[in-house]
């Protein structure tokens, strides 16, 4: 088995595991910061390492159109590629496709969209997506799925979740490689006997772990949640629990909360872009004129190079002119504040605290911190 | 004195030396990386040391407007403010009034221009530029000069080599910091009876150093070379002589190899940014399709921090797709370069070697690898 778990939290489904691959153990639950097209946008590998990453994530539908799978094959895969040795997880390409494209058409083989790169069609199977994701040689791998809209009536998430269970059996089929984990992933938009059939069934498939999809496109909070909790404990026990694209400090500890074991979201790293700060004191956006001569850190309680190193005034100045440097310091600071945070989150579980602490990120972010080990 | 003269070379007028500024020791022949806002781009200060850079430069024209040299001050100076502990250059200003702004009047008090950031009229006097250096406080400051273009008629130049003049004793008279070396400017454009005239009557004011200014404004590399050639002996052989923005790895060899000390120049940081880099094997333009599949480093024999992680189908990727992590690693390949040369130069001086080398830029790129040192 490639996953072990580890401890129970006593007052909620929250759990600790240890998730085996190819290039190393991930403590879980994890966050995976999101390198989409091969890089996590500003930061190095030993930046990331630093931070505290375990695991990251990159984009098949992405990587299928630039560089293309040859290339990053022929450079000894995706590790090699872009230098990070440790565990990755590709995602299919199906969110992206049916997210991002334009003109797409779904068919039972696949999706034809036409590429924003080029404007080449593309067709992209179940086939098609597990030979990448064997070529790009990710630790872990996603079966190919429909993703259908948050709005999209009861009629159309059926058969979605119908094909993406037929999807899911042609991924296994397609799958070559037995040092890479194949993941599934439950659909079902916000119908939960949909969603109840689409656990069912993709778990008689047995998969090394499970994934809940198509729960961060645009649904509203209640409902996401509600998804969740009822989702989660229909997934096994010795499984681990992926939770697609979610989310905000809050929507992750709710669902570490349900059961959840794995995260990945671009909100620490974009919201680093555009000048939004993740704080132990709450959001911080840099430009603000306040910043101006604050020659305190962005958080004082923070570890992170950003905040050992340089003052707000200095953050704002590098962020208002443009200067590069400002999207690498404050994407590390996103970057460590989620993964501390998550830190924090084992930390708790293993400590039986985490029922009390679930609701308090501030202090769980404090908990995590490389210092606070003895807590 | 702050200059100490080590070595003479054989052969040419090149010299090593040691220039004590108040945040540490420059071996000369240097090269200052540009941080023209307090930064230098997509490079953080631990990296820049790590390239070998010693002292590096920052623009007084750009901070005196953002973020203002107030906060600067209220910060702890330039050094605080960024994180570089090590010396600091700031150039007058005088540079970029004449060569940015729009709607400039020059008038014998200074010039007023209009910001190009907020339209605000800002008078930029002597006493000016030097307050605001003292507030930024760097280690080695400029005077106030005028730059004329390069296809300035003589009596124009006559005349801005007069108003350099007394903007020099207004400088000089301004200044406040005895922890801030003020380095004066020689001008003259083309003609050589006026650097004779300015250089004679700037010396004769008796700065700590001596810069050679209006050199890289357009002009004809054959123009560039002669004065040069001809205005570096007229400079005092105890203090340092500084060449002002420039220039490719040829120009400073060029005018090393006539005695000069110092350089800066934006040229390994913004060609980096536009995929420009300088090699051991000559040029390398990482756009181009052949580095597709070019799984070996940018220059083998480079022991950069990009050369020794990436591959050139890795740095192209990057580029190509516009991930910020591009401008970082080229920049610091081609600062490495220009620093690694440097190394080389004033161990080839060390040597008695110059004379043999000087046109030889790979080879003493080589040299100045850190591995290198027994060379």
């Amino acid at each position: 088995m490639s996953f072990e778990l580890l401890t129970r939290d006593p007052q909620t489904a929250a759990r600790c595991g240890k998730l085996l691959t190819a290039h190393g153990a991930v403590q879980t639950p994890a966050f995976m910061p999101v390198g989409t097209r091969a890089s996590v946008k500003a930061v190095s590998p030993e930046e990331l390492q630093e931070c505290g990453a375990q695991i990251i994530l990159a984009n098949t539908y992405h990587l299928l159109q630039r560089p293309g799978p040859r290339i990053v094959e022929r450079a000894g895969g995706l590790h090699r590629f872009m230098g990070w040795e440790g565990p990755i997880l590709t995602d299919s390409g199906g969110y992206q496709v049916f997210s991002l494209s334009q003109h797409r058409r779904i068919g039972e083989d696949g999706v034809i969209f036409r590429s924003e790169y080029d404007g080449q069609t593309i067709h992209l199977t179940p086939e098609l997506s597990i030979e990448v994701q064997n070529a790009l040689g990710a630790d872990i791998i996603m079966a190919f799925d429909e993703c259908p809209p948050a709005n999209a009536p009861y009629e159309y998430v059926r058969e979605a979740v119908a094909r993406t269970l037929r999807w899911a059996e042609r991924s296994r089929a397609a799958h070559r490689r037995d040092d890479q984990l194949l993941f599934g992933i439950v659909q079902g938009g916000p119908y939960e006997d949909l969603r109840q059939e689409s656990a069912q069934k993709t778990v008689a498939l047995d998969f090394p772990g499970y994934a809940i999809g198509g729960v961060s496109v645009g649904e509203e909070k209640s409902t996401m949640y509600r998804v969740i909790e009822r989702t989660a404990p229909l997934l096994p026990e010795d499984r681990p629990r992926y939770l697609m694209g979610v989310g905000t400090p809050e929507d992750i500890l709710f669902a570490i909360r349900c059961g959840v074991d794995m995260f990945d979201c671009v909100l620490p790293t974009r919201n680093a872009r555009h000048g939004y700060l993740f704080t132990s004191q709450g959001p911080v956006r840099i430009r603000n004129a306040r910043h101006r001569e604050d020659f305190s850190p962005l958080d004082p309680e923070c570890g992170c190079y950003t905040c050992r190193r340089f003052t707000r005034a200095y953050l704002r100045h590098l962020y208002v002119e443009g200067e590069p440097l400002a999207l690498r310091l404050l994407t590390l600071h996103n970057l460590y504040f989620y993964l501390a945070l998550l830190r924090g989150v084992r930390r708790a579980i293993a400590a039986g605290r985490f029922g009390e602490l679930w609701g308090r990120p501030a202090e769980l972010f404090r908990l995590g911190q490389p210092s606070n080990r003895s807590s």
